[in-house]
């Protein structure tokens, strides 16, 4: 028995999510099914982050135990006719018993895309956030700069989580401004459920001049959904890398001694 | 009456291309219908160029003759309502009766999208040319070099043309890579039927080793379609741009006067 760590690429459209649910198709579910059909052990695969239903990835890390003969780095290929073409293995590894997709992750990078047109972009369609109002730079920048570091985000995160603690350390929240395009781009330590959507959707508000800077802070420092914006729709975000500590990459390593 | 010339993005993976014709829904006739319903007028409209099935457009240009009371800038926003979600006309202006989007043109400029990736890739499905085999780019840019300026292209048209003159000056054809990304940019006085996706095609033909450089060039001199490489899918191609002379582009232009 040895782990993998998975690389996956998906387009998030046609699927309610990551994670196995009753009501519709899960990457998850197709994943685990291709796996069965191509080593004929019944694989449970765990994800770093589950994303929500129309969230793509580049980059989303899986982990999951296999006996198969196939070489590790041989799976992705073998597995492509037993994936449908919007969900991609892209690359597999051989990692340390210990590592754990979601446990291990030390932060995680995400992107955001929003597109400025006031009439429908047909290339962009599920891809891009379309925003029909003009926004100004300025105080979008002024409002991103005050979410930077870490801080408890419950203001910035959809109900339905039972997550218990919300401070969460945002190192890194960019954006990249090319004529009609904004690429947000955040990296933390951790991600509360719906924070990119509700942070890009604030973000946005901001912009429009609907919700001012001062009335992020308050989100931010009473850690208050009342004072935050809406949640952007799935369709810009892209979780595109997760990092983790060196020696869990590192399949031969089984933990410290008790001498260490 | 007045003619209108229109900036249109399309994603062209539904329809069996630009021009109408029998075996499937084009785009042309689904801009005929909507504008036939919003304006009451039946109206035909000309573009700058046929786009095959598949191909995608980011600026083709059309123009129309239309009688309509609403404003031309605004036709774009009144148009969307009556357009699919994969077809929209992104901006609308006045221009001289003596405007004409096809033979008025100057040249036009497209871009090939193609991802070197031994596995398929979800998130490019449809929008890039996936090329699972390595590539040698230094001979690529060797070839490349060989098709800039003016040649007789006819090696690299396809069949099924009725075009005499197969003479064209290719301005300009660049390759940027960026990591597994080569994006071609192609712009010519002119295009022949297939001739973006054959000059793709060979030189990823020429990247593997298939062909040589000097094949190429035989393709070239000897106008032989023989000589040059397959035909690169349609996924990878946008029509990005069509230039035309100044004088077209205002409505009251009608034309030099004898005395000029």
């Amino acid at each position: 028995m040895r782990r993998i760590k998975a690389t996956v690429e998906y387009d998030g459209r046609n699927y309610c999510g990551f994670q196995i649910q009753p009501n519709g198709i899960t990457v998850q579910e197709v994943i685990e099914t291709a796996l069965k059909n191509l080593t004929g052990e019944v694989i449970k695969v765990v994800c770093s982050g589950r994303t929500d239903s129309g969230v793509h990835a580049v980059g989303q890390v899986i982990h999951f135990d296999t006996d198969t003969a196939i070489p590790t780095q041989s799976i992705p290929l073998a597995l492509t006719p037993y994936l449908p073409k919007d969900i991609a293995l892209i690359e597999c590894t051989d990692v340390s018993p210990l590592f754990h997709a979601r446990y291990s992750a030390v932060n995680k990078t995400y992107i955001y895309k929003v597109c400025l047109s006031k009439i429908n972009r047909p290339l962009m369609r599920g891809r891009y956030y379309i925003v029909k109002y003009d926004v100004d730079i300025e105080s979008m920048l002024n409002a991103a700069k005050s979410l930077q570091g870490e801080h408890d985000f419950a203001g910035f995160m959809s109900s339905g989580s039972s997550v218990e603690n919300t401070v969460r350390n945002l190192y890194r929240l960019n954006l990249d401004i090319a004529n009609d395009i904004i690429t947000f781009e955040l990296t933390a330590n951790g991600f509360l459920y719906n924070m990119v959507r509700i942070i890009v959707g604030t973000l946005i508000d901001v912009g429009r001049g609907r919700i001012s800077v001062e009335d992020v802070i308050e989100a931010r420092d009473k850690a208050d959904r009342a004072y935050s914006g809406h949640t952007a729709p799935p369709d810009g975000l892209y979780l595109m890398s997760v990092n983790y500590p060196e020696q869990l990459l590192n399949p031969e390593y089984r933990g410290k001694s008790k001498n260490e």
